[in-house]
């Protein structure tokens, strides 16, 4: 069965992006650190088309996250673009014309847009009616393989708090941002999490759980 | 050369005491939970004067954290009683006649009160002069010794702001509170943490961090 599933970087103190978020910074200020460890991997470096690169504890943890991906799902701010209608047509990402994603990718907005088509297999489409629409747009193409979210915070909260994830995968940064976005709130009253691997890695520990239903 | 140093269970969401704290419920509704994990094991029950537990992967963990302790520094919430002045000059704590302690305790309190020698070791004293001054009484009970921070979290907050700490260890429990007592926050700008160790074991992910000055 196709699972719903996230991994992203926290700061020790529960931040996933720091203060003053902008195009410039778009984890905020310092919070590009959060991810220090992953694209100094030689894992993660080949799955930007980039060489070189270290092999650490890390690394079997990356490719069990990037393995099996059949579709993704992301935030309109994550996407970028600035918020509100799509003024800017010329948008297409970050990421540049062959983002790293290589299979559909949903952005929940809610301005309606035409699928943008990228080079390498990544066609992001941008999905207005919720999160729960979007999940089973994902579901679809995935087919097989699982549903990964991307980010951010916010749109994890929102299938955390809706019982929709199955793992969720933090990778906790000896960072202490002391603001910006928070992780595990807004979750509401029931959710359960069952502890299912710890790892230690350099610069980094990576916790991963089980949502239980 | 003596540490100070300082062990808490948190939540997956940062928690160290879940809402509604009270007499009944020190660590709030369901904040007991942040500590089935450790009294459930031999190395803790020993320690309380109890028989039998569980032998595992945080055996170790807790061995080492109460080892080498010659005096321990204590919030006044934690040690209980009410806020304000010692109306009720009978609270000796929350731990009976003989406490697991077993060395000096410095209560920060803005509250004078004559030192409360207690069996086994455990003798309380009331410091009303600040965190400083009751480090270094600490430090002077404890001679060659670490000092441990028992808690809770605003003693704890306040010794990592004022760059006084050199060991924490966040004993990180798949719960969400979903509110409560965080730890760490209000920590200033300049907090900086290098991961020392992470450990899995049953139910918990023992993060050790130094804290660099």
């Amino acid at each position: 069965m196709s699972k719903l599933k996230s991994h992203i970087s926290m700061s020790a103190d529960g931040y996933v992006a720091s203060p003053n978020q902008s195009p410039e910074n778009p984890l905020g200020e310092g919070g590009e650190s959060l991810h220090d460890w992953v694209v100094a991997l030689e894992a993660w470096r080949r799955s930007h088309g980039r060489e070189g690169g270290e092999i650490n504890a890390s690394t079997p943890i990356v490719e069990e996250m990037l393995e099996n991906v059949g579709a993704i799902l992301m935030g309109r701010n994550m996407f970028g673009g600035g918020p509100g209608p799509w003024d800017d047509a010329e948008w297409k990402g970050w990421w540049g014309d062959d983002p790293p994603f290589h299979v559909p990718v949903f952005v929940l907005t809610h301005h309606p847009r035409e699928p943008l088509e990228m080079q390498g297999g990544t066609t992001f489409f941008f999905v207005t009616d919720g999160i729960e629409a979007a999940l089973e747009r994902a579901r679809e193409a995935a087919g097989d393989e699982d549903v990964s979210i991307a980010g951010g915070a916010e749109v994890i909260q929102q299938y955390l708090a809706a019982g929709l994830v199955d793992e969720l995968e933090v990778n906790v940064v000896p960072l202490v941002l002391g603001g910006g976005e928070r992780l595990l709130e807004n979750l509401g009253d029931d959710l359960e999490l069952e502890q299912v691997r710890v790892v230690e890695a350099p610069g980094v520990a990576h916790l991963k759980y089980r949502v239980v239903k």
